[in-house]
């Protein structure tokens, strides 16, 4: 069985083999029986041995899930945001809610924090300042005096004024929300009609959140907030890309890239020392696929320059944006080969696949994130059509990190039971399970994706050895060391522990 | 490159070995070239050598295929209704069409011929009555005298006599027309919310020109004109799925199953001896998969028996109708055990995983259609996710018949970039493109589905060679003994030669 584990295909073969030799004969019922164990024993978690307990709380979620799976409004076939309502009554949901997940390894800085939190909490403090942009946004800034006007922008009203004006706070809080998400209670097929469309939306909303996230004294209480929305939800330790931008203060001062991930260090380690049993997080500092190669050049040697100074709190690099519409990743090879010609460690994180144009120059951003040595691959959706690049991330462990929501979201697929990881489960392909934008996606968590993960294109098949296997892998193919690691499973283990006997029955 | 042909899998590991020896260093270009080449060799088509004319077409195709990929409504990722009318404005299509696709292996009896020739050929004959269903379907009878009424169904009317009432024909032969398909102007999400409401309107479809094809005459007419249709589309041949029913005269009197195989004999002979270049066509005996046990053994005795007296033109055996509703292939294991028990040949082309339930009894089928033995399966369109039975199905070169249109319509896929043949086609995994109920679909023949599968899932990188393959896999996975598809491929590559020197510019 150990030998499965390493090169389940090999063991197939033989098998089969052996399958094929019988040739024309009834079939056997054992030999079925051994071939659907085989199968079995091939996907996410296929390999783990459950304890008494762990079986009992097994035996429990397939009953869930038979019931869960013959509703006529099956939540993994809906649209997120139509199905997040039953979603929440679901006692899997609330199950998986209670689950130690493990680490959150593909999270974005500005998209942690419910936009509620944003509105109720950062948009009422003093000096807020927010105007209209001609396409219909608003943009925000801190300010101890009257800032300057924006361009395309109506001039800037103090938010506290306005409020007062206003017959319905409600209301504009409300139209606040909406323009710092994509979640809408409309129909999202109507909403955003097109790829173009929601990702237009998309960087609108993050630019509508910027000036008040980027703001230094509401940039620690985001990331404190942001680290407790996934301690709360059972989340023990996170992987953020971060664009380490410049952090202003009241009058108008900046502060470097430097100081950006030093105060997330530093907020880091209160939070972990208020929530001891939180592991910690580790930045991967991002920067957007639109600049230009001697842009990149610069920005990779300040990476290394970061990795080498703060190689505690840095895991690596990556670049973020629409993969359809940014430069591919080996018209940057030059630059990101600086840190291997130098000898300097700097691991890359690339987002890869993450589209459904097959066969353009930015589908080969499979190919290439691994070529330059990736360490895991931002979603990989386009994986399965590329069975060398599969082979390649299969070999060398290089973990997918699956985002379910995201990719329906952004329109990759509707359906998540087709979600190509459906096929990767099935054959225990390194992946991870993470959210990416939860904020914008009307998420929180990773609850909401290990649940359409695991309820939509885990199928019936999948089973608690499946969760154990996907929270394992988000430590295993993280970015610490093995000591960490050691640690960091073990923490994971006596909370896992916990669970199974709080919740097995 | 032969051994690659053979065993694409061993291949690639020996140079992932290499590449993994690589290690740490820049990204060699030739290396990155040798890796696309690698996986472009391994799709389907990837080791077809074209010739000079054939590579002329094939620059063609390519520019077509970049102009058609940037549209803003592009095709594939549309409902199939709501794209028909863009596809046939399309050059590939056009192209497509003209192309020699070899054979159609996965087409039922009566959703050959569009309906709109059921009603102003069929509807308009002498003889035919027509009464309207509790459940506002129709129904139809021809009879030499006034028919005897049917339960649930209003008092039957002359369809001579309601034509001469009403005021509008046109309406009336439209609403006929809509009783007989799925096809629809509105929007097809509105129309069928979901798989049931679709199942059981193509269900209602099927009873009501249930009447009207069953009688002899047109039986024997509607088989001439769907051969006519498949082979205006430049298809040579067909493996017809029939379920061989009851076939009524005038009088009321009927035919056994041997007259109406029979039939189907005379009418191919007739056809192909009218169009020498047709290749010709055989039966594949079909029964609901809603009987029980001992029907169905009866059914395969019956199955044997007409395999015997007719081993020209029958080329086997399936079971019909929604796998999600019908019992699974594994609760007839004895009667399609029968024929091996007794060392009688009966071939099997089980429809399996025609299915997005993974891991209930009938996410079985696949496997055990395989352990059945199957010659070849009917969609598979679950198979990746079942790794054993991908491989077994791959090791013993059965085909998978995939109906990229039937899939679509049937909602177990939206947008068809997303239909798993596109990771299958990336590995040149055995299969075959084929139309399932063109006529329900509102499509035709086969090149619609082979537009979805050329320009949707086979994505950028598929190209002439990838047709060429599709349409000699129509003819290596058929029924045919070697000797016939020799024959075959002989009469097939002369119309492509054709074909290609008469489009190579
Ligand atoms: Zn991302
Ligand atoms: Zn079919």
């Amino acid at each position: 069985m150990a030998i499965l584990l390493q090169r389940p295909h090999a063991a197939v073969t033989c098998v089969l083999l052996f399958c094929v030799a019988g040739g024309l004969s009834m079939p056997d019922p054992r030999h079925r029986e051994a071939l659907i164990q085989l199968e079995a024993s091939m996907q996410t978690g296929g390999q783990v041995v459950l304890t008494d307990a762990e079986q009992r709380l097994d035996t429990l979620l397939f009953q869930m899930k038979q019931e869960e799976i013959v509703r006529a409004d099956f939540p993994p076939a809906m649209h997120f945001f139509k199905a997040r309502d039953l979603i929440r009554t679901s006692p899997i949901f609330s199950l998986l809610q209670k689950m130690p997940k493990g680490g959150a390894l593909h999270v974005h800085d500005f998209a942690m924090v419910d936009v509620e939190w944003l509105v109720k909490n950062v948009t009422y403090r003093p000096h807020c300042y927010m105007c209209f942009t001609d396409n219909r946004s608003i943009r925000f800034i801190f300010s101890s005096r009257w800032p300057k006007a924006l361009p395309r922008c109506s001039p800037w009203t103090l938010l506290e004024h306005l409020r007062a004006e206003v017959v319905n706070t409600t209301d504009l809080d409300n139209s606040i929300m909406g323009n710092m998400t994509l979640f809408t209670d409309q129909d999202p097929e109507t909403v955003y009609p097109s790829q173009d469309v929601i990702w237009d939306t998309f960087e609108q909303a993050f630019q509508a959140l910027w000036g008040l996230v980027t703001y230094a004294p509401v940039f620690r209480d985001y990331y404190y907030q942001g680290l407790t929305q996934f301690y709360m939800d059972n989340v023990m330790y996170l992987e953020l890309r971060a664009l380490l931008p410049q952090i202003y203060e009241l009058n108008g001062s900046t502060h470097d890239t430097a100081w950006t991930l030093k105060t997330y260090q530093e907020v880091t380690r209160q939070f972990t020392a208020d929530h001891p049993d939180f592991f910690g997080a580790r930045i991967i500092f991002t920067i957007h696929r639109g600049v230009n190669a001697s842009v990149m050049a610069r920005v990779v040697e300040e990476a290394m320059k970061l990795q080498r100074d703060f190689p505690d709190v840095m895991a690596g690099f990556d670049l973020v944006g629409r993969e359809d519409r940014g430069r591919p990743l080996w018209y940057f090879r030059d630059a990101l080969s600086l840190p291997v010609e130098r000898g300097v460690t700097l691991p890359f994180f690339f987002h890869a696949g993450e589209t459904d144009l097959e066969g353009t120059e930015v589908d080969q951003n499979l190919l290439d994130a691994l070529l330059l040595n990736t360490s895991r691959i931002g979603h990989g959706f386009a994986l399965p059509r590329h069975p060398v690049a599969k082979a390649l991330s299969r070999k060398r462990g290089v973990a997918l990190e699956v985002c379910p929501i995201s990719n329906q979201v952004l329109k990759l697929v509707n359906d998540l039971r087709n979600h190509p990881a459906a096929a990767l489960m099935a054959e225990n392909h390194p992946l991870v399970i993470s959210s990416d934008d939860p904020a914008m996606f009307g998420a929180s968590g990773l609850s909401y994706d290990f649940y359409e993960a695991f309820v939509g294109f885990g199928g019936i098949s999948s089973h608690l050895g499946s969760l154990k296997e996907l929270a394992i892998n988000s430590i295993r193919y993280s970015s610490l060391t093995p000591k960490q690691k050691e640690r960091a499973l073990a923490l994971w283990q006596r909370r896992w522990d916990k669970f199974v006997s709080e919740n097995a029955f």
